[in-house]
């Protein structure tokens, strides 16, 4: 249950699940549909980033030594309706779909996801929280699946560019549980920022 | 070790520990001084706030009901020298000693410590590296403290508003290890923010 005071706040932003995804094959990160996403503390059970911790790989390279073990902050990725579909436009294709990127929840109606500020937490009606972590940084593999679907587009070597700024946010699990498709979820930003009508915060 | 590109940059912040401390009574949250600080993913080993988990209380009462149990990511609270000296000028003591918060570092350097955005990072040149969860709300408990070490003050009544932005930051382990006093560490700003020279950032 989310509490009242967040839940029925004029201002607050909501957005819906419109699909859960899951990658199980740890040779892709191709995603598919699944009815629901069973979370715990290490993130989504099953999923190929899951884990309470993992090892540091090139996107912590300024900060850890490859392979050190540093604590799982990218369980799940987190994409948009609306960020996909300005990539699709600014790529000239017909769309971008969530699991050519890997990514675990496409949500609805938060206007700019990518820009959300790390600590904001995203609260479902079923207790489950999730908190961002940060912008989830463009990697090259998406661009490959792009090219295999959409073989006449220049996807391959355009996508990074295209979705930079769009590509969603990683988060982690906060409150444990399940979230389904059509799940509706609160967006708080963290202490010190105030949501605004516009869904941005400052 | 922390990366070359990181820890050599002319503009990082950097701190030094003054004081490692610990609480390891349940019964209280003061600490005291010890000549090293174990850390793995739950925290502090043997510290009272250690923990993956551990149940909601007022703190997180506007996400989630009190006792849900969520991740910890309050595992340490850092103070500042700098922030704590201001604290006491307030209350007109002769000091205010982070033992008597219940913190589990003390450092020096950072002008403004309880001003850090989440997810900035602590990397101690240990290979630590510790992640900020956001400013560290007073409660009335040190209040009571200073008014023991100084009858006279005012302090009991006064802590909460005299500390309000000065009360240091909570913080998890990212990467584990031990701190020890006198360690340094760089002070990373998240993605997205640059450093500048005063040690704030935009």
């Amino acid at each position: 249950m989310v509490s009242l005071a967040v839940a029925t706040s004029a201002r607050a932003t909501e957005c819906s699940v419109v699909q859960a995804l899951s990658a199980t094959d740890t040779g892709s990160f191709v995603a598919r549909q699944v009815p629901v996403l069973d979370l715990d503390f290490g993130g989504v059970v099953g999923d190929r980033h899951y884990g309470i911790a993992r090892p540091a790989n090139i996107r912590q390279a300024r900060y850890y030594p490859r392979g050190t073990m540093i604590r799982n902050r990218r369980q799940l990725t987190v994409v948009s309706v609306e960020e996909l579909a300005e990539v699709a436009r600014r790529l000239e294709l017909l769309e971008v779909r969530a699991e050519w990127l890997g990514a675990n929840l496409l949500v609805e109606g938060i206007p700019r996801l990518s820009a959300l500020p790390i600590g904001t937490r995203l609260l479902f009606l079923s207790g489950v929280g999730l908190v961002c972590e940060g912008v989830n940084q463009p990697c090259r593999l998406p661009g490959k699946v792009l090219q295999e679907h959409f073989p006449q587009s220049g996807a391959q070597s355009q996508f990074v560019r295209a979705a930079y700024g769009l590509r969603g946010i990683a988060a982690s699990v906060e409150c444990p549980g399940a979230i389904h498709s059509r799940d509706r979820a609160v967006v708080v930003p963290p202490e010190g920022y105030r949501s605004s009508a516009n869904g941005l915060w400052s």
